[in-house]
């Protein structure tokens, strides 16, 4: 049971969910949000630990519903000796889209890795393994290379707002039969038209010949390496809001104030009161 | 139905089926099998491509079943930035365990290569990732490796008898809770003493707390790249043996003749034989 | 002036003229063909560094003549930041193909590499950089691939044969406008059907909006370094001639008399005479 | 026909034509200079994307004219098995020259790469290809390198002046005849003091036994690249003046402002005032 | 002879030595100290060349202190074909401790590498050898990594001020006999309870059967190389004291006033006068 | 004590030492040597594994004793960043020459590594890292890079035999002072003509100011890798000769024969024979 004034600190993705948001409203506990706090040189860091896990399982889920005995097309992800490999698309080259890159050339797949923030692509060309294309992403080239595809990854994230759709329903039909999209933005609200939460206990369904694997909370499934992942990286946050409090915190530290999303049963996070056309309160206003 | 004197050129691994090897004697065909041709410099040709699918899959398989829903240690395979990856232990440096180490080094594990030709683990030395460390073979070196793993791979094979069983149910008392065995072996009998077949439908079982992964038949999971890359291998075969005849053929090339297990109702391969108390008739009798 | 019984001990490609050919019978020389001397272990050893040569180069004139000033695509091999690389399309994964697609995928290409023998496949598969694609050749795959190729590199050699036409006029015409053909095999009379010899003064010439480049003796261009290739493989050989004398060379190293392609008048090497419909001698009844 | 208070946005280079300078002041147009647009964490972004496709070609140039036909040294870049391949000097270790070293290292050269600046060399020492060596630079270490170089690559950039003459005629008869000097800086007046511009239709010439390659706006060869490459920089810029006007988007954008180099008939920009004795006008009174 | 008001601009390590600090406070110098300089984007830019010369010796040494001859445990640090390699444990993964990582990963080590920071464990992931393994510190960890490995290198620095005890004299009782133990940090006072300094004549000592290297001043040992990257890094900063005097450039540049250790007589930098009980003085009383 | 009669089963290297030889035919043993054993495919099995240890640590001496304590040029095999690394010149790349530079490579030198065997080389190309540069070897070539190398890695091997002279003491004074002459050959004399053999007591002595480093039985500073490492190869062969006496393993494989040196007071093996000038018996007559 959670009291008012009560410091709440973990994930919420309040823009996917109005039930969650009024329930929090209801609390008026102090919600502090581990996906939306700031880190010093900006990026999310405590949604970065979650982010390399979800994309590196990215990877192998895909991998392993391309079996035919899950649906998927019945080919193996890195070919064989003479057989070509099977060509993943990577929609995002943040966090989660990196990493489910590098897993899948590792697996030896040909992949594809969209994103649209040049610097980004620059240094992905760098460091990323030879058989990945790092390439600018647009309408077209993803409506192109969602038809070469085996396995489309949805790696797209907006902080604390909802994905766009970048594969739509009218392009399943454009796909390979049996291909596999795994939307790993589906926790905030999905980057397929087609993609609705599904858990680790039943994870895919199709729709139109195509696998979907859209389960929420990837990292649910690998709790031990998650917890160690996350520990690590909010030690540190905890220690300092138990010590200080969140006030004190949240003045000294704007990523942290940040990470408030309702407090004392008002939303103070914009996208999140956009996203469901409530009221929002500064924050500054409650330090 | 099956006639006297048909040809039948597959996959038959009599070795661990006495019931398939009595069937195929009664209905007195040419049994030529895939599994024992040799080629012209030595190996066998048309297992190969089948162990490489097996060998790649058997990593990817390791991964998943290390997820916690399935009843695995709840890890991720490449672990995170910070958190250390699995241990991935190889037994076994032929076509199946290299193509298993590649995949796992390739997740980012940390994986030991088990082999006891020093020729062939100076040659991986020289061509795999730096995360694959390849080790000579004992039973001490296995003892020992074993309770370090999260993930061991049974890709030891003995051409047309059973595969010995390296790890034992005592071992399983010395792994950690959760470890994945995976034994692509299981099509000679298995190179665990716990594994049994299993089916893609129905993958998994625990002894122990040890999840075992003891699918017969991997490739059938992948059969688009299983067929192409059978295919690759096979037509030259095919189309030889049509054209001139199974004895004509087995005159010619000895490595064709090492194919012949069962003909004309009389096993005509020496370990088949042995492995049922069968007698065998010399091949040459019969060309 | 050459005179009867003298050594011409060098390249001679004799299947490609018939008028080299009855030139050397002519001469009553005894021709040993550099390109035809077989290596202790088999191999062509003699014919290996200018293949390399050549395959190396191979991949920079493809790289050159995508230029529009040349008549190319216009495009980049490696591409840049955000755009995507040349496909190259590499026919044949001996010597020369894997060259060719070494330096092509060092320029950050995305290569396919064609041969039809599985081992060879499995080799380059563990060697060749991750943005090698191996594959196995068969007319469809040719065919599908030179669709979406920027560069075609033919790296076919048949020894002491004709080389077989792989891509026909009829390909070009679902070729991309502006795509490139290296024709490597143009010494045996080129694998592409379009293909005729051209010069270092005039490398190349258009087909259906297709560069041609067949530059015949390419390794011609970078003489220092194609006579320090060949002297360090001939040097051996040619000190044996001169000492022992040729008869006694081919008498005791089987490789050498693979060499000796027309003698004192009389063409002793079946290929060759079979290219021409003219009578060979047995070369066992010169020595 | 420019007209008045037309906004040009392009690459001008004003620094090294006096000529078109005085026409763009005569024109009194609005100049907005892709060259000096600065990006929100500094670099150039809009010179960044030609950079880098002028500095790959370079390497293929300079592997392209070592050929003997076009007066090189008749070395292949990368050498073959067992000869020496290539050394490349790459004076500078920004975007044109790590792109120019990269492709370099592809083919196989031994390449020593530039700097003074010592973070950037440690990066590039982190994730340059192995054959890669990247040293301090200075005026000794340029002319005994110059002098074991089979080709050098110029690809220093000072923003908006004119590059610095690293290699003096005298420099020449250090060098090995048949070496190739290429000239990226050639847009910014060369930084070899014997560089003068050629073209994609003449694009070589020979000083004192060494070849020239100097032609300006190398990414016009590759037509299809570049406009892509420049395309995906450029478009948020060109959206941006549209809907806003240059003086709004210059208020509010430092870097946009940094790319003012002649407006309403006054030079704005310090250095390209500086170059030609004129009197400059401060950017912000005209805002 | 170092006279009042004398500029003394090189390395001090003050916070090791009272003795040191006494005597410059006494010569009423102005000391500038190599090692609390800062630079433009932090980092310490006149420690780092040392830093990376005395990691990368690390390695080096501690490969070469296993030889029994030597004390050590008599293995070699890469192993042999089918022989385990060296585990090295790298505590702190800074400049030292990346360089020392990358050479016992040249060797073919098994490196786990220690930081506490995330976003520099992530880059060391994407850009390190895959034998090295990136993980959080934490007692634990150093606990547990301790006793398996052969090689700690401890590479730990706290900018101006004493190095933490990582390593206790507790601990080497578990570790195995002949472990070799390499203290980078010995001129900060050491990282291991049981370092004391020792030098290139005299360089190892044994503690509980554990061999200790502790050489103040590594990069002395190869004075070539330490000289030149020493000269690269500080001639910047040594050119503008000369030219406009300590004052005045310590007034434009931070990072130069943060050198200032002890100046006329006054200890002027926080951490060395905490370490010995002084007075410290501002240093802006000073400009 | 040793007898007549029994089976000595070891390390000889007899051609480096006429009183070893003398003994060992006054004792009347049967003396196998490890060192002249064939493999199936051929090769020295049994030396291999000592020449992987000899050859690993080569590296690691020639980077130790190049500090300037030790007489060396004081510079850093791998450089640091902006300073160039040292130079690195292998003589030989059979097994101690490719293990020698994989190290030197992997610490970050420029390697030369010469041989002279055109497919070992076309081999080294493919599979040693890029700052490897595989050479043909001349004595030219020798001459010329003896100049430039910091370390010279003598790494010749002649099957039972003296070691040639590579290095000559007139070349010394070519070299720059302080360079490291490294000799792995000297167990069969040596192949620097200033080579003499040390011990790792005391492991150095200097010629015209170049540093020696000629251990005798380098693998002893290793003991443990080393013992495992033979282990691993002499295992099977030790069990063969206990399980069937030698005389019947010596029929029965053509490799073990090859082993034979001194059997029953006579010299069995030519080379030996012939660099003492002793008579020599047919081993045949003694099975």
């Amino acid at each position: 049971m959670i009291r008012p004034g009560q410091i709440v600190f973990t994930y919420f993705h309040f823009a996917a969910s109005e039930e969650l948001t009024q329930a929090m409203i209801d609390s008026k506990a102090v919600c502090i949000a581990y996906e939306t706090i700031v880190g010093p040189q900006g990026g999310l860091p405590l949604l970065t630990p979650m982010s390399e896990v979800a994309g590196r399982m990215a990877a192998q889920e895909g991998a392993k519903y391309l079996e035919r005995a899950q649906g998927g097309r019945g080919i193996l992800l890195g070919g064989v000796t003479g057989v070509a490999p099977a060509t993943v698309l990577v929609l995002g080259g943040g966090v989660v889209g990196t990493n489910a890159a590098q897993m899948a050339c590792g697996l030896g797949a040909k992949v594809y890795l969209l994103d649209s923030y040049l610097p980004r692509l620059r240094y992905l060309s760098e460091v990323m393994p030879k058989n990945c294309f790092p390439l600018m992403s647009s309408p077209a080239t993803v409506r192109e290379l969602v038809q070469e595809a085996d396995v489309v990854i949805g790696a797209i994230l907006v902080r604390g707002a909802k994905a766009p759709k970048l594969v739509t329903r009218e392009m399943l039909g454009t796909m390979k039969k049996g291909a596999v999209l795994v939307d790993v933005a589906i926790d905030q609200g999905g980057c397929f038209e087609t993609s609705k939460p599904t858990t680790h206990g039943d994870p895919i369904y199709m729709v139109d010949d195509i696998v979907h694997y859209c389960v929420a909370n990837m990292p649910g499934a690998v709790p031990l390496t998650s917890t160690m992942a996350l520990t690590n990286a909010t030690l540190p946050y905890a220690l300092d809001l138990a010590n200080k409090g969140w006030q004190q915190v949240a003045r000294e530290d704007e990523g942290v104030k940040a990470g408030l999303n309702v407090v004392n049963g008002h939303v103070v996070y914009g996208e999140v009161a956009e996203a469901f056309g409530m009221n929002s309160k500064s924050v500054d206003s409650l330090l």
